[in-house]
């Protein structure tokens, strides 16, 4: 969700992309190098991780774009680093595909269960997890409360809105968020975002399981070059994306 | 609730839309069309949406719709379109059909049940539900609130009033809500206005059950036409609106 | 409750209407109606209701009527209109008979059941209720919060006071009121303060009940003149204020 | 407790007082008047009320005045009125007999007897009570809480404080209370300002029932005069303040 | 803890002091003289205090005085007066003995029994208390809240802190805490609290018991000459101070 | 966590140290001895310590020291000293070895318990504890709660985020943090620290207990040496760094 500014920030980073390179014009893929440098900061290719460090973030990253080709409804990988950048050690972008309107409630499970492969993966492959998965904790954490408060997507709370949040009135938009609920309900959402994420974890885990090998071929991969396309990725694992779970047509012309 | 400058900002957009098409006076229809724009934003016929949206979104606005139609004490349908504007990927207009100075119990009812039938239908065609339907889960529970705080229409607790909201004297007139009630209260607020919203869901589900036929052939005649005017609906669907359901004059002249 | 900036209101909206009608000197019939104008605006003549709305004034604002004449301890009612002046279809003045510094149990709890009448009237006469007894259920929920929290009525809750208002030193006198006491007490609080709403309300229903007839008559009558004063309904009705009821002298000369 | 500006305003009104009554220099009996003004506002002989309400408030001021001669360690009546002034329709004055650095648990104890004596007064002769004696409460509530959370005068609780109130810097001294113990606690600081409370409203029925025909008397004196002084009052009923409760040397030279 | 305006305030009123007995330099008497005028403000020898106030004053100092020579590991009284200053009837000065990092457990304790000694002794000696002990008691809570929430001194809570406090950053350094823990948990704070309290209370109580003799000779000693030296205490009651508890050598050479 | 500022005052700080030892370029050790004067501020040697404190922070320092060579994923010691520096009698550094992304949660229990060493060891060796362990308890705490709400390390609660911190929008980066869940899980979050904390004290006092002869050989050194470097502790005690406990490695190269 860019700004204006961060729009105009975006395209002067292109410019400088493709200037940089002598281009005339910039291209889609100055684009795409300047999201990336604006989102998470300048490549540092000097900092020295540590062989263990470098293992953990590779299994970690495959975690995220093996499950984005396995699970449907989610948007599939199109590129994994383990080159650092900024705070993150690596990252995996999963882009939307299409200017979507709505988002389902499959949808946003899958998102969850993308997001939790990085700790999953880091679980199964080394006995031991990190604080490398706090962002994608918050990421899932965070959808599943919208899910419960804002979507209606708790059966057991129901088809309500919980709580009210502020806008531009007052100090920052997401700053203040009134409590318009009991402790009673509180505890419910709670238990609710609880539910949805172990689910998802529980999902994660299965999955990963299955495709130990898949994984280890992927994380090595990564170790030995760094970056991978989404196009690679998939070749070299044979896998293609399950797309929209649910295709029967809905509405029947009479 | 229209502003002093919200009313100015309206005239002024009528103005503008008459003299584009080399009108000399605004007429009824420039102010319709520029109420629509004021408050959904302009029409963006480039955006594409996809073919699976397009369903979605036709069968959203069809349940609101056709619910506005089949219950009694609610506005009925005027307007449907399926044509993308601001953030919605289309809309259902009900307008008031009179100047209205007190809302009934079962007014409110409808209103909640006609704000559902967009999350219900897409429930029942597509197996899946989304978060298009944010918006108007916003509305029946804030609908629900006020009958259960405002208007002492929950029998559990009676005929007061609980909380206080502080007009212009602080930050914006709805930002600070004072909870002048115990936790147990709150408790019962939030099992009451669920109590109402599970009510009026299941009425809303019965209701497009009993005329699914109907609700396809709206959707599908939305996917075709785009814009559906309430008179074109109502000749389509055979449907007449029931008016108020309560007839019986209630004082007899002695 | 008026500011100086109020009364200099009042003094100039009266001189004006004296103006108006060619008098040279303000008299009391312009000064009740400049407070009738202040407070409640000006009347909407041009405004239409349909029959119902009228209807269902005319039997809201008969119900206020009629109990501030059958029950002791409260201020009778002086006029009754079903001209909507602002946001209101019709009221019911009901001034203090006289400059009190002190109001009893009993004079507290008839205010209680009077504001509760316009409710009882219209479920009584309609089936329904509507959102037109909003303003009169804070008034009555702000009554017995007071005698629960202020005047130590509460027999339960005993001879203290609860919260602590604070008053010109922050952002307006009713603004903040700090909650001083436990949960459990606030609990016990919302308890007392429905009890002593539901106890009106049963005594406001017997007494409508047991004078259906007059209440008809008068709503039928306010029907058709639109402005009724409370000599006309004594006269009609054939009612007598019952005064204070706790009549028997106190202090017996020795 | 007197501010510095509060006294500099103090010492003019009564310069004022004395300059009116054509004297050279301020006397104590001015000084009395004017901290009379300062506190209660001006007196408002003009304004009439009901023969009841000057039942009331004798009744409800002898109250007061009896009980401060009736039990021991409180600060005996030297002036009862019941001639308006400000918001109170009368008033009895108790100043403090000498400059004193610690309050006993059973002066305090005393304190609220005395000022629950208005409203059992009226509660024993007019079977009602009236708002009358909210300001009282509010002084009795605040004693007990003191005697709570301040001075460890619960058994219950113990020799503990509760809360932490911060002075000058913030809004206004009495303003800001710093609420630092759990809702367990809370309930139970309730529990003890109620048990204290009605300890002390027991111990005020019960003597005012003994000496109701002292109340009457001096109620019925004060509806002739308007004005009595302590010792006016102390002749007529025969009663002479006990003084401190424990007399008895607590040290003994050895 | 004395800030930089606070030392420059104290070392002009000591050079003050030694100028108004024209010595040409600042002596320890005179900044000890300054320490008691800034911490207690001046001497109030006008003020008349009643003989049961300097009863109960020499009482209640003369036991803070005796448990500090009682108990091991608290600071030992270096000076008693029963002359006012400020807003308290009398002091006991008990300044460290050394400049010290650490404050054991035991020292806590111990300066919770010291601060409960003059409630302890008013209790003994009136039957009654007072409420001369509200800024010892507040003391002695701070002390143990800070035990409990800062310290990890209760096996209970463990070995954790409790609470967060703001700093310089907002509205004074002591203002702002953060409750960041649970309901629960607050309840068992409270609870510690209360019973570290308890416990000294009781341990108090018992030690001016069995020197009840020492107590009244000290009080005594106090009515007569206003102001004793911890030397002329210690001379006078034959008392030594324990010292640190704990003596035996905790690092045996190897 | 330096920031900008903090960084140019290292620099100048080193600079002015080298400069001091007639230096023509900073060297590491300069630079050493900037961060240890800039976090700790500057010797304090003129300062005199009681015997006991001395003895008592030997021990503490002690306690810190060893566990920090004991147990496997933690930051060994580098130095150890007991001459007072600021606030704080004495410290021990244990920098981090390398400059890592990611914590594991086997690394932050360890942190845990060299955090708490310092009391283990006061508490095994003088039957008493000090408020000199404050700020272990501080930090040790702050990580727990870290585990339990920000990285998904308890599983209790799952793989969650709890709270919401606010950035710089508003007073200060920790200052603002929403508690975004209900009071239930709020005392499962308070049970979960404890529970981690316990653990760590339990392995701790274990680990010293073990260790004692150790523990007092390299507090009695420190006694006498009051600095002693990382190598010369290792080579005193004989114990080297158990590094990362787990080693085996996570991918295998198929």
């Amino acid at each position: 969700l860019f700004s204006g500014a961060d729009l105009a920030n975006l395209c002067n980073e292109a410019a400088l992309l493709a200037a940089r390179h002598n281009k005339e014009a910039v291209e889609e893929k100055d684009l795409e190098a300047a999201i990336e440098r604006v989102i998470m900061g300048p490549e540092k290719k000097s900092r020295v991780m540590t062989k263990r460090e470098k293992e953990l973030t590779a299994i970690h990253e495959a975690g995220h774009a093996i499950l984005s080709l396995l699970i449907p409804d989610v948007n599939p990988v199109t590129k994994v680093s383990i080159i650092p950048r900024g705070m993150a050690g690596g990252y995996t972008l999963t882009p939307p595909r299409e200017d979507k309107a709505y988002h389902s409630k499959a949808e946003l499970y899958g998102d969850i269960v993308v997001a939790l492969g990085g700790r999953v993966s880091e679980e199964l492959n080394f006995g031991d997890i990190t604080t490398g998965a706090a962002h994608d904790l918050e990421s899932a954490t965070e959808i599943a409360r919208k899910m419960v408060c804002d979507f209606g997507m708790s059966e057991r709370l129901g088809n309500i809105t919980l709580g009210k949040s502020h806008g531009p009135l007052f100090l920052g938009r997401d700053l203040v968020e009134e409590k318009n609920y009991s402790e009673a309900t509180a505890s419910i959402i709670d238990a609710e975002i609880k539910r949805i994420i172990d689910d998802c974890y529980s999902r994660a885990k299965k999955l990963i399981q299955e495709n130990q090998e898949k994984l280890k071929l992927l994380a090595n991969t990564l170790l030995e070059k760094e970056v991978l396309s989404g196009v690679e990725i998939r070749r070299m694992l044979g896998l293609t994306n399950p797309g929209i779970s649910n295709a029967n047509p809905p509405i029947q012309q009479s």
